[in-house]
């Protein structure tokens, strides 16, 4: 499950990067949820085949995050925007907040949306 | 200037994706200021050589630059930030504010210090 989600999101950052052949085996392994026989009998290929691509695309999508740190810095990213949104919500329990502050502090959280997107 | 500031800018996200051979000619031109002929005489090659060296290895920056839109981005989050910053600079010209939330409104600064790095 864990490694799903890794390679999702290096396939999210790097997806562009790859072959049509490389996306296409990738999609329907991690997205479409087909199984390696299902694969190597939509493409018709070998079992072993699937495998063997799928394992070197993989390679390649870490080889880019080695280099790129892409989905490093978009974690980093979320941490920082979760840091102020909590920073945020602690501002606005304090008593005694105007109006326009308020309206302030909402313009920052719409922005901080918008940030690791 | 703005095509220098341009390519140096799509080098610092998309430079680990070139070759040693590639990074060399474009930091002697661009970082070290070299010219064409300095250039050529330093490796042995001709002055045309390295134009199209140049010319070719930029055209690979802005194509990463294409599929990723890296620079992109950064140039939007960097706008984000500034836009948070100047925020907080308003909401700290309002008067009665504790220092419980200057402090929090300092932490919030800080934290997007590290966003564009």
């Amino acid at each position: 499950m864990e490694k799903i989600l890794h390679i999702t999101l290096l396939y999210d950052f790097y997806g562009e990067l790859l072959t049509k052949k490389q996306q296409e085996v990738l999609n329907m392994y991690y997205l479409d949820d087909l199984s390696l026989s299902e694969i190597a009998s939509e493409l018709d290929i070998s079992r072993q085949a699937v495998r063997d691509q799928l394992k070197r695309t993989e390679g390649i999508l870490n080889e880019y995050e080695e280099k790129l740190k892409l989905v490093e810095k978009f974690e980093e990213h979320k941490r920082s925007v979760s840091q102020i949104a909590q920073i945020i919500g602690e501002i606005e329990k304090e008593k005694g907040l105007t109006a326009e502050i308020r309206g302030k502090l909402d313009e920052i959280k719409e922005i901080t949306k918008n940030i690791t997107d």
